[in-house]
């Protein structure tokens, strides 16, 4: 837990719905976690009137005003470019960096976010690249599952990485001592295309790593099931997994609607089930599992979703609180460098001791 | 419609519960389509009591002794080197190739089915691959999605022929003139690693394909939604979006019955709501979609999941028997001869015309 208190930088302008709902969200995370405080960036004249109606909150915040904010469809490159070193999402970013806060956390849009929280805090050493875990509902409680979406194909050392972060993610969210990896593969034997993943699953099965239980591949069908703790994959597959999940979530919950209201027992069944309703609606809501958290780079950054109420803020809050209480970063970069010390002394196959991939 | 008396060969020794449960589900589906007919293989001893249990079924079957058969988890090379010309799944593919049948059914394992199928019916003309196709229930009707685990990895145009493809199928099997298509991509702007799919999209905005509507990328979300007719990706990718599907449908059907059966209110609305929980059961049953339509070999195949029931088998079977009677294999032909005589006239960039793609 905590040894002192938790600050959270706040880009107060990412989101489809602006400060108004992610200041409300700040105040809800806030009432859970009364010893956090808050850095919160943004335009003054939007920020302000909202800051002022949340007393609270305010007593707990420092503002700093930003000129810029990055649009919710402006293109990474764009958003690097004319918000680099002056918008709020790149002064949340900044503060991270500079120890003003422990976490940050922005609504803004992913690309953008990311390219910006790259540049500012780059990635750990022995890390190419960061990666974006998500929290994922299963019928066992949560799992974690990356790569959502940072980057597009994976190597099998970034695949191992993956293992290794996610693990860490693991035990500083969910308290896991040695959570179950399983990499995500399709159940076709013999099948070509998917060396790294193969190679990836060799080489942790052969080298056992410590803090987690490495399971072999798991299946689509596995991500619901919460088979293991941690399901790792590349980004496109990732993310096209997890709005898949979305999708069908929201088309079932449409059949219900339309199921539940189309005659009247149907209307009396509902009303007498309500409670139940509520239940299955609250198990569904995916305010409760909001934020993607930033892997792999010299500090956390959470990604809230841009269409997020105030309670899906506050849920995105919570896991930044989590990551910077259970020191997250410090779990990532110990656990990273044990395994690349470990790969030194034990050089791949086909690849000399020493390789590029290993720090000096 | 059928001009004539379509011919189904199934493979009675396939999926997890043999012949009993394929026989049923031909039975069923011969119930629906009474001038069906069917050519049966399997062994003797375990086909032929079944059979004489279903008169009606036997009546209208001719049925081939093969000494073997295929099991759920031999490999597809183990499955080709054992079972060629021989196995029960082997002559059920043949007797398309030979023309005893229209259209070849087999619950059997998927690897083994797809290498014996491109052994003995090999591609099409301009074909390099064949894809899987899954009817997808979406919250518009049905979609078609492909390739849903055929192989690994898809280059431009092989997206594009999937795209043909799906487009025919989609007019066969639901009679959509002009079949809407979209190419599954993630949102990411500017994101490197796909220039494959990004190649696909520019190559049909710039050469409109007759008989398809090309729409663009679409994302995972879309696909619950039914936002197109047709989603095309490569095999990986769709297998994992497939399961994760059917994974999150049963999780969410997890919770429901739990909601349901905790309170007495609870279980006393559901009561009343039934009739609306039955219908809600029926649009997210899997046998209602059941068969993965083998696409760009000279013979249509269709793959019925392993663990289905009769219904599922039946289902199946009526997807074969739409897929024969609406000619698909003729107007995948057609198309892909339009789009390849295309070609040769408005050569791709970088590609000589009369590169090796096109046949002579």
């Amino acid at each position: 837990m905590s040894k002192s208190t938790i600050t959270i930088a706040l880009d107060a302008m990412g989101g489809d719905h602006g400060p108004a709902v992610v200041l409300a969200g700040a105040q809800t995370a806030l009432e859970r976690h009364p010893d956090m405080r808050f850095v919160l960036f943004g335009q003054e004249d939007a920020v302000r009137p909202v800051l002022d109606g949340l007393p609270k909150l305010r007593e707990r915040s420092t503002f700093h005003h930003c000129d810029v904010s990055i649009r919710m469809d402006d293109k990474p490159s764009q958003a690097l470019r004319q918000g680099r070193y002056k918008s709020s999402m790149w002064k949340a970013i900044e503060a991270v960096k500079t120890g003003e806060a422990d976490v940050a956390v922005s609504a803004g849009n992913t690309g953008a976010l990311m390219a910006m929280a790259k540049f500012c805090l780059r990635t750990m050493a022995n890390i190419e690249r960061p990666a974006i875990a998500a929290i994922w509902p299963t019928l066992r409680g949560e799992s974690i599952v990356l790569d959502v979406g940072a980057t597009i194909g994976a190597d099998s050392q970034q695949l191992i990485d993956f293992s290794v972060m996610g693990a860490a993610m693991s035990r500083a969210l969910f308290q896991i001592d040695r959570p179950t990896v399983g990499l995500l593969n399709i159940g076709v034997e013999e099948v070509k295309g998917q060396e790294d993943i193969r190679e990836a699953g060799r080489l942790m099965k052969e080298t056992p790593i410590d803090g987690l239980d490495y399971r072999g591949f798991v299946e689509g069908t596995d991500l619901g099931k919460g088979t293991v703790d941690v399901v790792v994959t590349e980004g496109f597959t990732g993310n096209i997994a997890l709005k898949t999940a979305e999708g069908t979530a929201r088309q079932i919950g449409s059949y219900l609607k339309a199921a539940m209201t189309r005659t009247w027992m149907a209307k009396l069944g509902y009303l007498l089930a309500k409670s139940a309703f509520d239940r299955l609606r609250d198990k569904m809501d995916p305010r409760k599992v909001n934020g993607g958290v930033f892997l792999g780079l010299n500090g956390v950054v959470i990604k809230s979703h841009g269409g997020s109420d105030a309670e899906g803020t506050a849920a995105a809050i919570d896991v930044a609180y989590a990551m910077a209480a259970n020191g997250l970063l410090a779990k990532i970069e110990s656990d990273l460098g044990r395994v690349y010390a470990n790969e030194v002394s034990v050089p791949l196959e086909g690849e000399a001791a020493g390789s590029e991939e290993v720090a000096p």
